[in-house]
């Protein structure tokens, strides 16, 4: 069935209101899963909305809590988010983040003891709406290994890069692991080799295979291989340091993945938009990609953002596609 | 052979001052080229040295220019490279955002018209030195191409992270191309298969095997394949707009390799590295990365900048190992 995007953000919104969100919390809340899901990222959109309800029902967040400033590095501002509403949290940060921005070009928060912020690249399209460049990552629970061993030592960290432009943000919102664990266990389920290698065989290699991979070797590869492994680390180490929140091994001592570390940085760019010179150099380049020739078999290339706003585009227009179930789920909440 | 440390600078001071360098920048390029040396970056250390010197000989570069201050966002920095020596303008731009992160917590500046900057990890550890996390990054021409094309469209814009640690920095140092070109030609040549996919068999399928490689067909693979060329877009276009300069796409119209932009980004950290708790923190993740198990046949799985700490070391305990050859023609400079 398709939804329209009002409809779905009304839902979603009374469901919340429910469970006692205040008025301003439900709205961007709900506005924050419905942008995912018309943006075709359901996995952190309407598959997680009945989840998240069931989690925040159970009581053991505050759910009005709000990220409280804790320190300083001179104009980085750090924030303890008290174990509260990940999405919620990150929103705050990164709407700092922006403000701080339009006072000094660059704006940067960190944040600690937060929670799952759902969908990553919303916060870029936060940064973007208000002429930013968006860049943010969250540390996670231990999932990837170094190169030449499988044990799972490092977060798959997910980061995002958003940069506005007129016709559509560049959009990059991307874990360090070249698949989620998710999408290796569908592929594996359907006994389809996956398009690049993914995880181990019985030997310790990269594969393909899904069918080689032993279940407890079932580890996302890391980008790159040892490239992606340094950039976990990285982004791991620079969160904590921060915010003076937990590492992923710290994250991974829990019972759960929560209490994370995540770091916003905007790049207020809104006189450099406003050159016409600017925007011909990123017309330029987004065109240069666009006429890549295709290799057989594969869809037409396509530059980061470019199928998120293809997929926005047709949910606005023809209403957001929700698999029935998933939607009667959500009126029964 | 193996050459201490202080002869390598002198030498390269020698022949620098000989070219025409003013003493103070004389040194300064001198110790970039033998750093990258002693860590064991060659090809961007003593392997690239006379081939910096005849091009500097050659004359097409100002070697006295240093950046200028053009603009600003906020206290972010913008300068102009005026097409000066690479690695000198990387370094004063390095060293002014690492003043901006001194009285601001974080710095930023932006550098276009500007040339290869030979190893890129020089400018994080020179944001270590000064108790900062360093980050930055370079466009380049365009080698990599969208997933699902092998049209070589992006840039393979190495970037760096680099943190302070008492016991030694954690560096990334990497370019977004799982392979460099120089490295799949070695493999090809050698008839060795690669560890992981670097390029495109006949089909446009990534292979491990280099004899599969059609020349015009090796193409550096981006790390995480489509999830690469997103980073490669961003990182271009930010580099792009926050400094006025030319992107990927343009860098190529050119003739060589010129005229490309940068970003150079630094946390003042060092009231955080005062804290017990936070360099336990650090501690905590390095000791768990190095309690990895090997796979057969892998090397010990080494941390983002272990091997280097490694190779340091051993040069200055035993000298810094040089191709006899390589040595005696600078010596011949």
């Amino acid at each position: 069935m398709r939804i329209g995007y009002d409809e779905m953000v009304r839902r979603f919104d009374e469901v919340l209101t429910e469970t006692g969100f205040s008025e301003a919390r439900s709205v961007l809340l709900a506005r924050l899963f419905a942008d995912a899901t018309r943006d075709g990222v359901q996995s952190h959109g309407v598959l997680r909305f009945a989840g998240f309800i069931r989690q925040m029902r159970s009581g053991g967040t505050d759910i009005q809590v709000e990220p409280e400033l804790v320190g300083n590095l001179g104009i980085i501002e750090q924030y303890d988010g008290h174990m509260g509403v990940g999405p919620l949290n990150a929103h705050f940060c990164m709407a700092r983040a922006i403000e701080l921005a339009k006072e000094n070009g660059i704006g940067c928060t960190a944040l600690r003891n937060t929670n799952h912020w759902m969908r990553p690249g919303n916060y870029g399209l936060q940064a973007v709406e208000a002429g930013c460049i968006g860049i943010c990552w969250t540390n996670t629970r231990q999932f990837m290994p170094l190169w030449g061993s499988m044990d799972p030592k490092l977060g798959s960290n997910p980061i995002v890069f958003c940069i506005p432009r007129e016709e559509g943000p560049v959009l990059v919102d991307m874990a360090l692991s070249q698949y989620s664990m998710g999408r290796l266990g569908r592929h594996r389920k359907a006994g389809e080799r996956l398009p690049v290698p993914g995880g181990y065989d019985l030997d310790g290699n990269p594969t393909t295979d899904p069918e080689a991979m032993v279940e407890e070797r079932v580890r996302p590869l890391p980008i790159g291989y040892w490239k992606g492994s340094g950039l976990s680390l990285a982004l791991d180490l620079i969160a904590a340091l921060l915010s003076g929140g937990k590492s992923a091994y710290q994250v991974e001592q829990q019972d759960a993945e929560i209490s994370v570390s995540q770091v916003f940085i905007a790049f207020d760019i809104e006189s450099v938009l406003a050159q016409q010179d600017r925007r011909a150099m990123m017309d330029d380049v987004i065109a240069d990609l666009q006429s890549s020739q295709s290799l057989e078999g594969h869809e037409r290339p396509r530059y980061a953002g470019e199928g998120m706003l293809e997929h926005r585009r047709r949910s606005l227009e023809e209403g957001i596609e929700v698999n029935d179930e998933i939607w009667s789920r959500i009126t029964d909440l």
